[in-house]
């Protein structure tokens, strides 16, 4: 195995790359607490190429909208973020708020309007309470290493801060890339996730920094399920600011290749920590497909699988019950030939070919009882693979979700 | 409103209708218990057109590929139904079963084997235990009295039996119709549910008995959600042996119409007992969208509502956090246009055409105590309705699930 070019930065995050810094207040939107951040500004000192996927939900945020639009110029100073209010389902105030909390954003850095991207989590059908977002920008101060305070005041319940940095070397420059997510519940993201802000110092062209962001999540956010809800706010965007001095990375080159891997080694780590912190989950699941007759096929079951709650809760008794892998397998809607599939719970063969394998159950409840519990199908109908991420089914969940909002 | 024609029959089930008889016996399939039965013969005296519909699961049962390749005839005389094991991925000794099971039904009732219908529900990955259903089927004694037997020999994880029986005026002939379904885990049915047993003693049109059933079964039994999984062993099938004496009800006729409108009504009961008894569940929850732009949008919506975790949780709470219902809206993939949407949670209107309702909680949070709750989604986008029906998420749900095969 090469020896990777990506180098991780210990406690980096949206504000390890040069050029980058992080504001953020407590401004009253969650309720009080020690140390709680609930508004808080990502600044660019200079222009940066923008790239953004948001939620396919149909009952999407303005805040999305408006970020979506603004997006659409491929380029960006800033992004303020809200957690204690999705800015959802409140009618035709929903924009109006958005707009305006760009604009004190925009007035506060000095910079355009619409050069400020907007994401807000929290309470659906609840309007953003403007005189407290109004006042607490106000107490923003910018910061090159608050990179960690971003990090923890765009979380709703989520049990800690989600934050990952790697820099690499590209043609004699040095890159890194930096990135900050939320998101425990209301998580089956759809062509993004609920939060991801990615950062990178290196010149990118706007049009491959799309593709390029798309593919990574891809392959990490979109591939996580702690519920299978698609919640109304999700949003990753990412800016690169071309601080690094690097020559702009172009698709179709080695440099875009290195780049594109180097962003999918910021967002698989993020997308693990947002499964294994799903709300009352107790362990990771990893779900592996191999041997899918086409791509999608292979994502598809990964995800299925990941997302049953029977599976889920079976993983949550540390019962090695691989029927119901199969049946999620069974109703995915990806291409199987049962007498071609074999199944393993970590590493143990259950289901050999299509017959199954009379292993020793003791082994396998035993092994289950680890945070980590990883499920691999070998489907025996072509070379496309795919994993996909959930978490445990567990009682906590259920009484947690009874109780949010009384 | 227009006085039903049909009169339920108290009591009532599959040996309802004239000509049919039932036999049930505990086998061992089933740990041992008071009063459980765990194999069971439905016999139709006389031939009788079949019908069914079956999971869309690619790891279906090799007793579903047996019964759907037999009721391609159109004809059945009898079906065999086992509890306890589902014969669903065991490998090729899985049909080898199947089939056995059937001719040692069909000897048993001197009938034709591939007369012999087959459903099996249980758990997956276990072999039919052959050795006791051949000393099973020799206990067997069939009784026109026998229908509550049948419908308890079905059951698995269920509470209680469902069954159902109506009767109606046809042309001068009394037509009754029985069923008897189970299944309260892994239930998302696609295209058919667990296990569903229709008879009538009228005499149908086999093609039409098949579009009749499919189009009953769409209204019911395949719009509700327990947990969003979908089981290896969704079957429904329905005998019309022509005992009533009737003329043969043929498609596009007022008979066909009114045989259409008594399936509903004997279908739908069924799939709210099926909702009710959710594993874990302590309330029914009845999803309806009105004026939605399609009738696959209608049924996406209210499916969608029906089967989200969240909703469930939030109803097991007695909470009404609406947002989470426009959560599921959104994401469900059908069209919708929220400055149109209209949501009532038992008939309080909490969002109007757009714009959060400020709704007296109190009021909503006691009305949702009761053990039904409705929900209305009006989307004001055409003329299109549907109902789905699921149950709430509970900590029971999960602590049974974790625990199920060790």
């Amino acid at each position: 195995m090469e020896k990777s070019p990506f180098v991780r930065i210990e406690k980096g995050g949206v504000a390890s790359p040069k050029g980058f810094t992080v504001g953020a207040t407590y401004a009253g939107l969650k309720k009080a607490g020690p140390d709680k951040l609930d508004l808080t500004v990502l600044y660019s000192e200079r222009p940066a190429a923008a790239a953004g996927v948001f939620t396919q939900s149909k009952t999407c945020s303005p805040s999305v909208t408006l970020s979506r639009q603004r997006i659409a110029r491929h380029t960006a100073r800033a992004v303020v973020v809200n957690s204690g209010c999705a800015n959802a389902c409140v009618g035709p105030q929903g924009l109006i708020d958005a707009k305006d909390t760009t604009a004190l954003a925009a007035k506060k850095l000095g910079v355009a309007e619409e050069d400020v991207l907007i994401a807000s989590t929290g309470m659906i059908g609840v309007e953003l309470p403007m005189a407290l977002i109004r006042a607490g920008m106000q107490k923003i101060a910018l910061n090159a290493s608050a990179g960690p305070a971003f990090a923890r005041a765009i979380m709703t319940t989520d049990s800690h801060p989600k934050e990952q940095a790697l820099k690499f070397q590209l043609e004699g420059k040095e890159i890194t890339i930096g990135a900050a997510c939320k998101g425990v519940g209301m998580i089956h993201p759809d062509m993004a996730t609920l939060l991801c802000f990615i950062t990178t110092d290196a010149a990118v062209e706007p049009g491959f920094l799309q593709t390029a962001l798309k593919h990574a999540i891809d392959q990490s956010l979109n591939m996580v399920s702690v519920d299978g809800d698609t919640s109304t706010n999700d949003t990753a965007l990412l800016l690169a600011n071309g601080a690094a001095g690097n020559k702009q990375i172009k698709a179709g080159t080695k440099a875009a290749e290195l780049f594109q891997q180097a962003l999918i080694a910021v967002a698989v780590p993020l997308a693990k920590m947002v499964a294994r912190d799903g709300e009352g989950a107790t362990k990771l699941m990893e779900v592996t497909v191999e041997g899918a007759a086409s791509a999608a096929d292979a994502r598809l079951a990964a995800r299925t699988v990941a997302a049953s709650p029977l599976v889920k809760a079976a993983v949550h008794g540390g019962d090695p019950n691989w029927g119901r892998i199969m049946m999620a397998l069974g109703r995915s809607g990806a291409a199987i030939t049962e007498s071609k599939l074999s199944l393993y719970i970590n590493e143990i063969c259950v289901f050999d070919k299509g017959v199954p394998v009379p292993f020793f159950k003791e082994a396998a409840v035993i092994s289950m009882k680890e945070s980590n519990v990883t499920i691999l199908a070998k489907l025996g109908l072509g070379a496309h693979g795919a994993t996909a991420w959930g978490c445990d089914l567990t009682e906590e969940y259920v009484r947690f979700n009874s109780e949010y909002s009384t």
